[in-house]
């Protein structure tokens, strides 16, 4: 059986770019064993003077537009041109499902056998902290392990576009021309967050269609705030099967990334992104540590009764909860 | 001076649509004081049973789009029909500034004269829990006193959309015509969240330019997905001023609230409005005592300082802080 690695083994191996120990360090970062913890903050702790270089790109659409064959296309083409591409996808609903069905690496057979990419599945149930967190740990190794693009792919369905936001730079939407009502499976409010959309699909037959959609996409965000103070949003077509488009899509990409760049928005984001990490980690531990508290449970439970019943008011049932936790009111705010 | 009336005399007052007596408990709500809230949780209590009955509309919509005028008209023609209508504003900036300047009844001159009507500003800065809290019970204490329709007025500055559709059950955004970019002072996703969009101040010379708006937006919402589920959010125009539109806009609520119970989404609705307020209010409860043990003000400081120079993991500062309050981090998730 070989040794388990140290954090300084981890550590030169990951910042050499080998992807055995990339792979290792994010299992690491995924355990909830508290010394596999311990190790993971402290390996991350020491590279994160070589982190935050990478483009961190979100994908995101509907089941069906394609977003694995076009991050595969794409992929296979900046690597082409010389670039290291890492791929991370996240599914918020596999907290609760146990696990995606789609994560796995057969789905970017091509991609998967280049040596300079590497393909991450969602993880498990059960990651210490939630998969956003883990996420947030997975881009920074990839960072450190010298990827020039991090691409974040939501597998879910349309329930993790917001998060999303708040893990890259650079949102996209990808969308297929059809009936007007492809956004149905789209959860509110990810057209006025999406820095990118692209019209996939857009091959043979269904080219007139994706123009047309491409048409209505642009008029209908002329309609809606900008993204990105200073950006109008670009609407591409093109077809990841085909490999028509990437050029374009990569383009946007950049162009986006130039104008986060000059005008000092990328550092404002990030950092506003820490903060936010920082503040709900420790939100989400403090209720934790509260619900865990003896009495709560049952004192919520009953107390939720009582309200839905209109016996009781909302802020009597936040005393009862408190009391029965043995804390006392905060002072008026 | 007057005695103060106990809780009983309010309870009465307020079953009998006494305006003075609902003002009052309003007011009682709003304090910070022990007994006062006592008070008030007593006596919304008691009149849970009395409430749920009116319209709650939500109203929201860029500065200058005219919302007091439009209130006005739509009051004073409901109460020429019938009806009693109770104007409660809400302004979340208000919490910062130190209370609203247009939170004061003279913007309403003609509505507030009226018997049938009931008007209440923006409660000032350091009121209990918040402004949403405060408003949602202004809701309750109004359907005891028999009010027909509650508007509820964002008279913030696009911040509150979100909120507000948490209060209401019907959310309508008013826009004026104009050179295509009236949506850039509102905040993201209200198009997404708004149940009825009117185009206000479609009179004379603007008609023309609030028509061609009017096709705009339906073209855009055609493009988004449904604020209900099986509800076509209507784009109408109107003017206030001239008191045209008035009877559509008030069709398009009747007809949302009529889906609204017939699929049974009105009681789904305000049941997850009252569960998540619930939580909301338990949750700032526990973090604001957190917030108030010694050291933590400083161990967060130092900590967020720490992680902006990248010489801390976040989950490192989350165990650093949580430490300095004397909790241990709870068990893995």
């Amino acid at each position: 059986m070989a040794a388990r690695p140290t954090v300084e083994e981890l550590e030169r191996g990951v910042l050499a770019g080998d992807r055995a120990s990339l792979a290792r360090a994010i299992t690491l970062s995924e355990s909830s064993r508290v010394d596999d913890q311990d190790q993971a903050q402290e390996l991350i702790a020491r590279l994160l003077p070589h982190t935050g270089r990478a483009r961190r790109v979100g994908l995101t659409g509907v089941p069906g537009a394609g977003k694995s064959t076009m991050i595969e296309a794409l992929g296979v083409w900046l690597i082409e041109r010389g670039l290291k591409v890492a791929v991370l996808a996240i599914d918020p609903s596999s907290a609760r499902t146990g696990g995606s069905i789609l994560g796995d690496k057969t789905r970017m057979q091509r991609l998967s056998g280049e040596e300079n990419a590497f393909i991450r599945p969602s993880p498990s149930a059960g990651v210490l902290g939630g998969v956003a967190r883990r996420t947030r740990e997975a881009i920074l190794l990839c960072e450190a392990a010298g990827f020039d693009l991090v691409i974040v792919e939501s597998v879910g369905v349309g329930q993790s576009e917001a998060e999303l936001a708040e893990l890259v730079d650079t949102l996209c939407l990808l969308l297929v021309p059809g009936a007007g009502d492809e956004l149905q499976g789209i959860k509110r409010g990810i057209m006025e967050l999406a820095d990118i959309v692209v019209v996939n699909k857009a091959d043979g037959d269904r080219i007139p269609l994706a123009k047309r959609a491409r048409g209505d996409y642009r008029h209908a965000l002329r309609m809606l705030p900008p993204s990105t103070p200073g950006w109008e949003t670009p609407v591409l077509i093109a077809s990841a099967e085909q490999g028509d488009g990437l050029a374009e899509f990569w383009d946007a990409i950049e162009s986006h990334r130039a104008l986060l760049e000059e005008s000092g928005l990328l550092t404002e984001r990030r950092t506003r992104q820490e903060r936010h990490w920082l503040a709900a980690m420790l939100e989400e531990a403090v209720l934790a540590n509260f619900r865990a508290r003896p009495g709560v449970a049952e004192a919520l439970a009953e107390a939720e009764a009582e309200v839905a019943a209109h016996r009781l008011t909302v802020p009597q049932a936040v005393t009862r909860i408190l009391t029965a936790a043995g804390l006392t009111l905060p002072p008026a705010r």
